[in-house]
Order: C-alpha cells, then structure tokens, then sequence
C-alpha cells in the first residue's frame, strides 16, 4: 500500500511538473522536455501552491516596461494545472513520483489584468484550491509583483480519462 | 476634415497591429517592434475580424500534437485587442493611418477550450465585437483548425485615457 500523500509528501526539491509523465512534458509552458519553452515550476508551500518566474525581456507588452498579458496568462494556465494536477494526487493519497502524476487538461480560463505588470521583477504566483469535483478541480490564482497584486485568475481543470495510476 | 472611415477604409495589404504608435508596438503578441514576437495580424472580413496563424513547432501543449493554450489566450487577447482598437477607430470616425490607433490595454481576458488544437494546421481566428461603451470595448473570439472549433473566448479592452488622436 503506497504510503499516505500529503503536500509535503512530494520533494521540495523537485516542482509538480517534474512529475509529469514524459509524453506529457512538452508543454511551451511548463514541460521539462520543451527546451524552448517557459519551465513553469509550482511547488506546496503549505495548503497554497507557488511558483516564482522571471521573465525574458522580450515578453514585453505593447510598451516595452510591462509584461505581455499573454503570458501571464500562460503562469496561470500552468501553475493552476500543476496545482491541479498535485491537489488531484493528493485527494487520490498517491505517492507521488515521477510519471505517475495525473494529467489533467485546461476546460476553461480567465484572467482578470488588474494593474500593469513590470518587466524585470521576479513574480511571485500562488494557487489555492477552489474545488475538486470528480474529475473536474478548479484553482484560484493570484500574479504579484513584490506587495503589488498585478492579476488574479482561475482556471478549470479537466484530468485525462486514460490515467494508469 | 477626415475622411469619413469604415471597415474598408483601413487598407486591406495592413493589419490592425501595423498601425500602432510606435511606443506600442513592442507587444511580443503581435508587436511589429518585437524581433522575437507571434506577430499576430488581424484584418476586417466585413463586421467580422480575421487572423489566420500557423504556431511554431515548439508552441505545443503537454503533448507534441497539440497547441499550447497559453498560446491560444495570447492569440484570442491580441486578436481582440487589435479588433477593440479598429473598432474604436471607426466608431470615432478616424481615418486610420500608421501611429494612430487608438491603444488599448487587456483588462480581461476568457477562453472556454473546446477541443484539442492540432498543431501544424494554420489557424482562423474570428472576432465580433459585442459591446463598445465609451473607453470599453468587449470581443467575442472564436478560433478554428478548418471546420473544428477548436476554442473560443472574450476579451474585456479598455482604452488608454492619454489619446493623442
């Protein structure tokens, strides 16, 4: 019998998406196989999940001093489902370990672009579970600049009928 | 006096996005400015706006046959943005030229993915403007792969109040 998961039950030294089975790993967000991509990384930090990210410079908005909308989009797509994903893992009471971590598929996204986001400032995402339902988890996600909160977003995550965890 | 504008009125061998200032033209979107950018290109097709995209092969999701979705928010917000900004234009009556659409920033952004985006297939966005309301402007955006809708989503754009125009 697998040993009981709990958040701390996953390494601290590797985030959610490092689980992630191989043919799940390209993803241009968060896929540890994409080398071009972003490399989102989401870790437990108690019943939150956060995740820290300093973007390239040429991710600019329209004006060369803000961050593109687009890609803060992409934080919150990626950290909600990393988040997800290890929330769905832990309701299962799974050990998690790398390649067994459910696969789950964004249904639904939306941000909300609260105040413009500087370039060149390490941001700091955090995720709180919203709900687990069946299949279905929705995640809560907030974008911050130092003490400035710079957007807020949900999204609705959908886990692959083909797990073989 | 200008010349009285309408859809057709913005010469049809320009998009939208070349004709933003160019302080705003650094979007990594659709920013003519930006070298390493999307440059997402929208274009009226009667009331409708049209931008057809073919992503590059590293843009994919968890899985290598699939589009990222953080690359389709970016297109669904760019593709609104650009459309809000014509729109705008031809309400104001202005006669578009390059540097003088009207600039709009993202305050919300909402993508319902329906299906799977396969990759390798060039993309056909549409949008329809659903509301103008003063300095907001609201985008209904749909994006196909050939007759399979694929997602759609919403933008919310409101209009920067420093206008020189």
């Amino acid at each position: 019998m697998a040993e009981k998961s709990h958040p701390d039950s996953i390494d601290r030294t590797n985030a959610f998406q490092d689980y992630y089975p191989d043919d799940y790993a390209h993803c241009f967000g968060c896929g540890r196989l994409n080398e071009r991509g972003l490399k989102i990384k989401s870790y437990w930090d108690g019943n939150e999940s956060v995740c820290r990210f300093l973007p390239n410079d040429y991710y600019t908005g329209g004006m060369e001093t803000i961050l593109y909308g687009g890609i803060i989009a992409s934080l919150i797509d990626c950290h909600g489902a990393g988040t997800a994903a290890a929330a769905k893992a832990r309701e299962l009471d799974i050990q998690v370990k790398p390649g067994n971590m459910p696969r789950f598929v964004t249904a639904a996204l939306k941000v909300d672009y609260l105040a413009p986001t500087p370039m060149g400032v390490e941001l700091e995402l955090r995720s709180t579970v919203k709900e687990i339902k069946g299949r279905k988890v929705i995640v809560s996600v907030t974008v911050s600049s130092g003490e400035a909160l710079c957007a807020k977003g949900e999204g609705v995550y959908v886990q692959l009928r083909d797990e073989s965890i």
